[in-house]
């Protein structure tokens, strides 16, 4: 059977060069991804919540360049690629159950789409603590 | 049709007090889900990624108690009813496209369950950054 007859992959997580121990970690969803909250190094905001797989995970790790999985595109997403917003990776911390990842970055411009510093900028209201005092 | 004919829900999205005009706003996964990440009010620090349905939703900003869906017992979750370490709730934020919040809280003890100060405690290898000089 010849290359060209491989089924088209439905994001199967696809063989990764990522460090196995640190594979080890992973708990993926059943898309195989795990949540990464994005961190400013600078301001300690949280600028944004992507998705990694495995070979996301592996490419932000050795180049330094954030790489996302997009669950709409469905495609690997280097941030900044289009944008110029690029994210220069400072850190990355796994959470005590493996199904999330901490990206400690150098944000370069603006971290969300729309144009804002971070994407979390629609505060909700939350009650009055009169029950606190 | 009475009542008791109606099928046991598998965690469907359960009919919540939340504010219509709030609930518009999230983008929920397969189950009902947005993620959140939680951050402590006088550090900065990120401590925890939590799941949160409409009604997990509904109580955080109600009472100011950060509840959770708990994915793996399948039942909310006060953070803080049995450990103690209660995260008392100054904010709520939802990011551009409605499938995550941020909660900013007071953190009474430590955030997770290892009795580290935060789950992000185990750091990942990133690659000398000599192509960045």
């Amino acid at each position: 059977m010849s290359a060209t007859d491989l089924p088209a992959p439905d994001h199967e997580p696809e063989p990764s060069a990522l460090d196995p121990a640190i594979a080890a970690r992973l708990r993926r969803d059943p898309n195989g991804l795990v949540a990464a909250v994005v961190r400013e190094h600078t301001t300690g905001d949280v600028l944004m919540l992507a998705w990694m797989d495995d070979e996301a995970l592996h490419r932000t790790l050795t180049t330094r360049r954030a790489t996302y999985w997009s669950r709409s595109r469905q495609e690997y997403w280097v941030k900044g690629a289009t944008s110029g917003h690029h994210q220069y990776v400072r850190s990355v911390a796994v959470d005590c159950d493996g199904d999330a990842l901490l990206v400690t970055v150098e944000q370069a411009g603006a971290a969300c789409h729309t144009g804002t510093p971070t994407c979390f900028s629609t505060e909700l209201p939350v009650s009055d603590p009169a029950e606190d005092s």
